[in-house]
This record gives structure tokens, sequence and C-alpha cells, in this order.
């Protein structure tokens, strides 16, 4: 399906910046949460080595927010968390996995506490909202719950705080990594988090008014030329290089956050008690019998990965490819794999059957991707 | 956004007909429930053609199925459908409008009843997965709900049936309109249904193991050629002609079953007591404030719409284009708007606001235009 065409539709959404990526040059999109998101600009790899070093201006209004608000809203809010939140702090964010009664993942948001009695869960690609209504609905709680019009806007790259300080002024550097605070806009006052999907730094402005749209991007676009500003979007290469994860892509209802490496963000020994909790010290006491890796992949530069391709250990499939792409910094193809545990170790040795034939792959933990980019980068510089 | 590629991604899911369909130059997709959807082959126009005077073979493995099976099965299915299904037959599908509490579409499924204790809903575009667990887990029900290995694929146009018939027996022509019967296949018995989403006559193969999809695709293919059989796919010109709405793209979120003109489907008086049925009862009460009516559009031929496409009477919005596209048969531009009730009525006269610039356009019911379209063939055949 490389190279096929999306047809357009009100059904995928466009978002309040859609007019200006487009006036940009956006040269691919996917579909998110019902709704458009750039994919490529200039080219997978151009943006990946612009975003290394400069600044850019990322449509991420598919970033759609499920608003819990009302009495029972912290309990439900704590009650669909993997993540503890029973001590979320107003003006934090948390990363907090949600699972069903089984432990499987549903989606892996970003909660943002915004009141004693307001949440927001900033979601991945699933109808996460339909989740929380249904329970809300089941146990008769006394919230409301709705898609607030909040679209963020997404400031990603080194140069990201210096270009917001020229706009929203120098009390943007107090902004601690996964907080926010709001600042003043046409009138409105706007939640910036210290927060982003790349490891290069930057912010996300949660705009809550879809008419300014086009004058938040150009406030920011017009005071970002000495920065050698671009519009970009999550980018593929840096996203697996920085070890990443992509709900759809890395893990889905097929998985449990155990499987996937998230056991820091989860307290299985807390007072909480989360949906999918038993079930998840069920299967830690039975034992994880497959775990998302990191691996790196010999051959020819390897395109995004569209099909599942399999794992293989002596002719036996062991495993799945979830994501893969050719990274310049790593100097190799580098990706993630769904593996099972025997050999889900540094070092292990695999093939990977990809579309362009099988290939020599070597298995790694998932933060040694980054490692070995950082090691080229001071090597090379 | 109109001619942007659609990046490749495994969370852009493959469907076990997707290979197929590649092969035989799909030119467009969209995504659907998390999953590719073909949106044209040879053209919008040429596959509508065709598709009018013969065979086509659709990829709709995006119409996923929510299985719900259990002890509980019927009381939840009665309890999350707008339809009455409290006398639903097996055997039988039945167009099932979904609502949340406040009475707002939330899908709009076809519900199959395949035993006492067993239904599918075949979903439109949102997680409705999420909703009936959610609400199934909130309220301890006995059931088990889970997306199953159903794939389906459908065979329409007016060969249809002469085709089947040669793969799977006179028998297919038994199946009556929404019902379905099962047919042996490659040693598995396949739900079949007279059913499909074009009004030129069809069925839907519910296919229950991936595996199987070439197989099954290649078995219908392979007697297709004396009835020039051609790969196709829900067309956007033949739909619209045929007042065969689009969840997501003619109603949403925003709007209830009342407003969409679904009343025929719903039975407020009965005992059923579903989700929704309160706000619906309110909402008869006090009047429907707005209405989705069919319209017809002159000047230059549209193309569809991607963006919310004004609709004004006396220089005030009082309306949405929801989908728009020229028809041939027409001869004219027609398409879809929510409007307010003052204006939904045959001949209100409005202006459209469409990408083109300004338009006149002329209000009509949604079956009219299928009239006029039948009236211009019989004139021109």
């Amino acid at each position: 399906m490389s190279g096929a065409m999306l047809f357009p539709s009100r059904r995928l959404r466009a978002t309040p910046y859609t007019s200006r990526v487009t006036a940009l040059g956006v040269s691919g999109f996917t579909v998110y949460n019902h709704m458009l998101l750039p994919t490529t600009f200039e080219g997978l790899r151009e943006d990946y080595s612009h975003l290394k070093k400069y600044v850019q201006i990322w449509d991420v209004a598919v970033e759609r927010q499920v608003q819990i608000e009302g009495p029972d809203a912290h309990k439900l809010a704590c009650m669909i968390s993997a993540r503890d939140l029973s001590k979320a702090q107003i003006g934090r964010s948390y990363y907090a996995p949600v699972c069903d009664q089984n432990g499987k993942m549903i989606n892996d948001p970003v909660a943002l506490r915004l009141a004693n009695d307001k949440y927001w869960f900033s979601i991945a690609d699933s109808d996460l909202l339909l989740w929380v209504q249904g329970i809300s609905l089941g146990l008769d709680l006394d919230v409301d719950i709705c898609e607030p019009d909040v679209s963020p806007l997404a400031i990603q790259g080194p140069m990201s705080e210096d270009l917001l300080v020229d706009v929203f002024g120098e009390d943007i550097r107090n902004i601690k990594f996964f907080h926010f605070k709001a600042f003043p806009f046409k009138g409105r006052m706007l939640n910036i988090a210290r927060a982003g999907y790349s490891k290069q730094g930057g912010f996300e402005i949660y705009l809550d008014d879809s008419n300014l749209g086009g004058d938040l991007w150009d406030a920011i676009w017009g005071k970002g030329e000495k920065y050698n500003i671009r519009p970009g979007c999550p980018n593929l290469i840096e996203r697996i290089e920085s070890g990443l994860l992509s709900y759809g892509n890395d893990m889905n209802r097929e998985d449990t956050p155990l499987e996937i490496g998230l056991e820091k963000f989860i307290n299985l020994d807390g007072d909480s008690n989360f949906i999918g909790k038993q079930a998840l010290i069920d299967q830690l006491n039975v034992g994880i019998e497959k775990r998302l890796m990191g691996i790196e992949m010999d051959g020819v530069e390897m395109t995004p990965v569209a099909m599942p391709e399999a794992v293989m250990v002596d002719g036996q499939k062991v495993g799945t490819l979830t994501s893969a792409v050719y990274s310049p910094d790593y100097v190799g193809n580098i990706g993630f794999t769904m593996i099972s545990a025997e050999h889900a170790h540094d070092g292990a040795k695999v093939i990977v059957e990809s579309a362009q034939g099988f290939r020599n792959g070597v298995i790694c933990e998932v933060g040694t991707l980054l490692k070995r980019v950082k090691a080229n980068e001071a090597l090379y510089s």
C-alpha cells in the first residue's frame, strides 16, 4: 500500500491547523483519532535531520482530550488509569496506561490534572471516550465526560524553548518536564506543557478554541525565522531511535503494560484498585511470555513497516516486527519487536522476514538504541 | 488535503484481502476502524458506472464485528440498540443505531443475531467495542465481548446473485434481504447475508478466518470473468444517489437518530429501555431543531467534501454540507446537509459556501435524489 492516495472525506476530520500544514507543503498524512495527522513534509529523513538541530511546529490536534469533570472525576480517573493517580497534582502530566479488565492495553494517554475535579486524558489512537463513558454510565458516576474543543500544537526541537520565550515570555523556561502552566493568548489562557513525542526537547500548547488555530500557528511561525523553524510532525526515525512507542504499532489490545515494559508506570502493590490490576498481578505470578524489545537489522535500508513481519529463530516464528526504519545516526536499520520472553534479551540473534526479504537481526533493550545514536552523534560531531 | 499520500504503518491495519486489492490496482484508500478501506480503483466515476451494470468484489473487512456472547448478551444488545431487538430472530440482520445517554449517535451498526446468546454488531467507524465493554464492566454483566477474526467481503452489483450461485450454489437465491445463511467454504461455514453498502443488490460474506482471505477472494474472482467482475469499494457517488448515510460524515456524536431521519428504526413507545431513550423522547417533545436532508447544487462539478462547508440563507449559516459529489446519472451536484428545521423542507433555497465558491442549492428529501436518478436512467436507457 506504499504510495497510496488518501481519499478526502469529512469523516477524516481536519484540524484548526490543516490549512497551514497544507499551505506549507505537507507530503503525507496518516489518520489518528478520526483526524488528519501529518507524517512528512520534505521527507522522512530531511524532517528528521532538521528536527534534531532546529525547531519545528507540529499539528498534533489528533491528541484529542477526554475531559472528565465532576464530583466523581478523580475516582473515575484512578479507576481507569494503571498509573497511580491517587496523589496526582494539579498542573502535572502523567503517562497513564489504560487497561481493560484483562490487563490488555486500551490506550496509553497522558493524564493532566487540571483541578481537583477535572482531568484531561490526552489520548492515543482509540476512542477512549467511549470506554470511560460506558464505565461511568454502568456505575452511575457523577461526572461529565466529553471531547472538548482542544487541539494541541507541539513545538519540538532544541530551539523550542528560545522560540516560545519570544512568543510567551521568560516564564516558559520555568515549566518543568511533564508540568504545565497557563499563558495568555488572545484573551484566553492556554495550558503549555513541557512535553512532546520526540526526545529533542519541546512543548505542547493546548489550544482550547479552534477559531484561534491560524492565529496561534502564525504567532509562533512569525517569531521562528531566526531559529530556522519548519513545519514538522512526529518523525518515525526519531521516535524509534528515542524508544518512543506507538499505540497501534508497538502495542494494542493483545498486549499488557508488563509485556511492553511499562512496569515503572504501574504500581501493583499500592492501594489503588484500577481496572485490570488483578489480571496484571496474575500475569506477573504466572510469568511474562513475550516482551517488547529493540532490534537492529542488516540488509538494505528499511522502509516503514506496513504489514506484520515475522521474527524467526531456527525456522520458528518467535515474534513480530512492530515498527522499523533505517536510521542515519544509528547507521543501520532499527525497530521494535514483540518477541517471546525466551529470546527477549540483549544480543539474541533472530531472522526477520521483512518485506524486502530475510535479514539478520540482533535483539537489544529498547533504551540501547538511543545510547548508540548518542555515541555516534558524539563521534561524528 | 486532496491528493495527499497515506503514510504506511502497522497501526493502519491491512486486511486479509489487502494483497489482492493492491495487486488489482487500488488507487485510493481511507482509514476506517483503524484499518485500510479502498476508495477507488479505476476512478470514482468509472467504478460507479461499472458497479451499476456488472458485479464488483469489495474488501469491507473494516466492518469489524463486536461480538457479544453469554447469558446477558441479549439483555446487553437490547440495552445498547435504539432499534428494538427484543424479538430479534436468529439469522436476521437489523440496522441498529447506538446512542449515548443523551441520545447522540455513537455508531450505526448492523446487528446480526447468531444465536439466542450471541450477537455481532457490524460497526461503522468508531470503537463501539469500548462502549459495550465499558457498560458491561460497569454493570457487571455476564458476557464475553471481543472483536473476532471476521472480515466481511462484499459482492455488489446486479450480477451478484448469479455470480455467488456459481460459487456457493442455488441456495444463495433463497437468502432474503437482511437475512443470512451459512454456506460451506474450505471446511468452514461462512455466514452470507443479502446486504451491502450500495443499492445495486448484493451480498456480504462474513469470513471468519483471515488465513482464507486470499482463497475466498480467488474463488469468487475465478468465477467472475463472465460477469465482467472488477474490484470495487463503497462508491461515494452511488451511496449519495442511494441515500446511504455515512457515520462520521453525515452524522456523528453531535446528532440524534431523530435528526438524521432514522425514526422508523426506533421504537420510543415500546417496552425496551435502551440507553438514550428518555433523551430522544424529551427531544421529540421539545421539537427537532435540525434535520439531515438531501441537497442539489449548481455550479462546476463537485469533488468530495473534505472540510465542513457552510449552508446559508440570507447571509446566515443555517447548516453544514456533510457529503457531496457530482452525479452523472442525476446530472448534477448532489449531497446531504444537516440544516435547521426551519429550512428542512423540499424546495427550500440555500447558498452553499463550497471549496470552489458560492453555489445555489435546493433542499429535498433524502429519498428524492434516488427517484430522480431512476427517472433519468429510465429516460436515457
